[in-house]
């Protein structure tokens, strides 16, 4: 990062803080130079960036003030109309979006993944690389389900430290977020069988009902609370449903962070109809809040919440660590692990359970928090800055990902080929639901480093949405 | 290794190659210690040795000779009885045998995995903890599935190499060959479908057909030449089979490999009924003969032929690389990996690649291949010595498993759970097939070095046998 990029990054931050109010002035070029000890050429540079970003403003013979920022305009996402259950098949088009995301990585505002850069690459590789040079040879069934002992040890600790009370013998070790959903979703429900799902929905959910030829039904969901649970229990009354699938903390693409009492609604409503419900909970740990948020684990009674998580947004995703804690189908799971890929290789696990015992993951993870949630407000800004009047933002309370509301005529899948066109990706809004509710929609990854390519490339957009209004 | 093993094993070297033929007299004690540099009391201890091991005998007054190994009673497989294709249930089984087999690994002959000190783990981790220290960061989105393209064009040039034509865009990485085999059995088949398997089955081919809740169906297999195809002749003309699984190079636990004219013989028949047949090769580097088997795929005209592999058993298995070549159904698999578990850990892609790019595997392959068939011949030897008459066992042609059919009064599982007692592990037939075909046979591991201890390992197996009997 160049010098000017950590100056203004430091104001804009103590902006952010309130340090410095809406309106105010904020120090003169010239003192700024002085205060922090750098070139007036620096801080004029700061300053046009933080001006870019809209985050002040010059008023002439008067200085530099901090600009009023148009309150983000929330969204409210459509309800789906009622429908039957629908066969799922979106994994084509979802990896042919990552296809051409990695082909076009430039500006990659539709990458599901968190920038790599801020992961602790390289801690965590010195820990691999001790533990290849401790062993002389690896025994596969050392790491046999459910998983290396340390490692699950240290994922309980982590949970009990938060409030979430975990037993380390439900743990089971996966290869990622993505194997603990299957495993969990294939040990409670059948082929043909009905899913509830949210309304956007993240579709690694609809890849895991794809996998097993279920069904996907969607109700909806609201864009700050999570699953209308009044809609659930009214669906719940008339038919039949094997599980339910939801992302209570972050969800991806809305952001929202589902109040606490309807995390204990959700359940309690599910134990009632003893539905299983399987909870993706891999932003757990990218809050932007005080405290870990809690989990639906926090009020299962009955062992019915199917809790899945990783390492991979938060930690590394090359090293593909996942976990399943399912309550009373633990057994199932951990022989469906067996039966699907054996074991998760081990130098990762042991390697990543190294790392959290005697490393510093907090302070990582408190650094990327801060980061996420300055970046979000950012992105936020911009997307209101250029995009044309009627466009309406989610508003993320952890994570990476924002979700547009664009004018109705705009089709995301258009939007997505003409941004290609051009060296920028975006999420198309057609990935979040088995048909088509959500075609005005994109989702904008928000966790790399905002630099003036990233600007040019949102007014970029914003113009081509334009066109299409 | 001690210095007396070390001649021990030279000297048994040089019989096996016919050096000393069978009756021959071998050098004296006074010769061998001036020939080989080393005391008398070393040679002493290496003929010792080898008289242990059945391989010399001494003649008072007369000196040592190559012993008449009494040759090997090889085995009939039963024919399973005619029966409509059952649920599959093994896996529970076999977990919790692979379980005590690491709780009592001090003679692990259960153990279905290569002795892993053969591997040549400092090498490949040494490329691990280049590619660690060369980037700085990994993109998860690098290695999207088919998987990383320089693995893929290594592998591609092996079988290549060995004459086996192969398109690089088939090849889908997968996690170990396990995924590549459960993938490839779910684009071919649905839940409920009948699935063809030999008798007995490796019962990983059993463990992907528990997965998706398919139904088996056992065909005579004959221990050296493979499954009966005349018996599969009849059998497709009268029932509808969904896909067969097989292993015609160095099948587990048979060790056959199967003639290429059956091979050949095999795709045809299948192909004829347009039936896909999913191959396990992991075992095809492991051969003993001159040069490495054909595979199904050399006789594949109709892309019916998902040909599956892996590295875990000659070159790594904590690093879980394997791959499959799925024919026609390529499409389908890619997406199902996908789905499954996203992708295969880019690291260990990658120092894969490395390796066979720039490294010893075919000088490691000449070694591993060259011990075990001296291990195949020892351990035979070693079973036929040591269990009652009336025991038999298979003729490995590749790979490092014995198959030995005990009296049929012995029910390997009771077998099992007193070898266990005793520090001593082995497989019981009960893994091999969905009902109890293999009660009286039980799988051995010969990949670990000869020591006393397994010599007294075996012993006391023989002695346990002969008390059921």
């Amino acid at each position: 990062m160049k010098l000017y990029e950590k100056l203004a990054d430091e104001i804009g931050e103590a902006i952010r803080r309130g340090v410095f109010a809406v309106g105010e002035r904020i120090p003169s070029v010239r003192q700024s130079s002085q205060q922090h000890g750098v070139s007036i050429k620096t801080v004029l540079h700061a300053y046009a960036l933080l001006e870019g970003r809209g985050i002040i403003e010059t008023r002439p013979q008067s200085g530099y003030f901090v600009r009023e920022l148009a309150a983000p305009q929330t969204m409210r996402s459509p309800a789906p109309a009622p429908s039957p259950p629908s066969e799922v098949d979106v994994s084509r088009l979802v990896l042919s979006t990552l296809r051409s995301i990695r082909a076009h990585d430039a500006i990659p505002l539709g990458s599901p993944y968190p920038d790599p850069s801020l992961f602790p690459w390289r801690r965590i590789n010195q820990y691999a690389n001790a533990i290849a040079r401790r062993h002389s040879s690896w025994n596969l069934m050392d790491d046999l389900p459910p998983g290396n002992p340390e490692l699950i040890r240290q994922i309980a600790r982590r949970y009990a430290e938060n409030g979430v009370p975990v037993d380390p013998q439900e743990i089971v070790i996966t290869l990622g977020a993505t194997e603990a959903i299957n495993l969990s979703l294939q040990a409670v429900a059948k082929p043909g069988d009905t899913v509830v799902v949210e309304s956007p929905t993240f579709y690694a959910m609809l890849h895991a009902i794809e996998r097993m030829g279920m069904r996907a039904l969607a109700v909806a969901t609201h864009p700050t609370e999570g699953i209308d649970i009044d809609v659930l229990a009214d669906l719940l009354g008339k038919q039949k449903v094997a599980a339910c699938m939801v992302m209570p903390n972050f969800q991806n693409p809305l952001g929202f962070q589902m109040p606490d009492e309807k995390k204990q609604r959700l359940v309690e409503l599910l134990t009632l109809h003893d539905i299983p419900v399987i909870e993706n909970d891999v932003y757990q740990e990218l809050y932007f809040g005080e405290a870990r948020p809690t989990t639906l684990k926090n009020y299962d009674t009955k062992g019915l919440v199917l809790h899945c998580a990783s390492f991979s947004k938060s930690l590394t995703a090359s090293y593909r660590i996942g976990w399943a804690m399912p309550g009373r189908y633990r057994a199932q799971v951990e022989k469906l692990k067996f039966l699907n890929t054996l074991t998760t290789p081990s130098v990762p696990q042991v390697a990543v359970a190294d790392y959290l015992r005697q490393d510093g993951y907090d302070r990582h993870l408190r650094h990327v928090r801060k980061f996420y949630r300055h970046q979000a407000r950012l992105m936020s800004a911009m997307v209101q800055r250029f995009f044309p009047a009627g466009t309406r933002v989610s508003a993320p309370q952890g994570g990476y990902v924002l979700w547009v509301e664009m004018p109705p005529d705009v089709d995301s899948m258009r939007l997505y080929r003409a941004a290609l066109a051009r060296g920028i990706t975006v999420g198309p809004g057609y990935m979040f639901s088995t048909r088509n509710d959500f075609r005005h929609f994109i989702r904008l990854n928000y966790s790399y480093p905002w630099t003036a390519q990233t600007e040019a490339a949102l007014k970029t957009l914003g113009e081509l949405v334009a066109e299409m209004t």
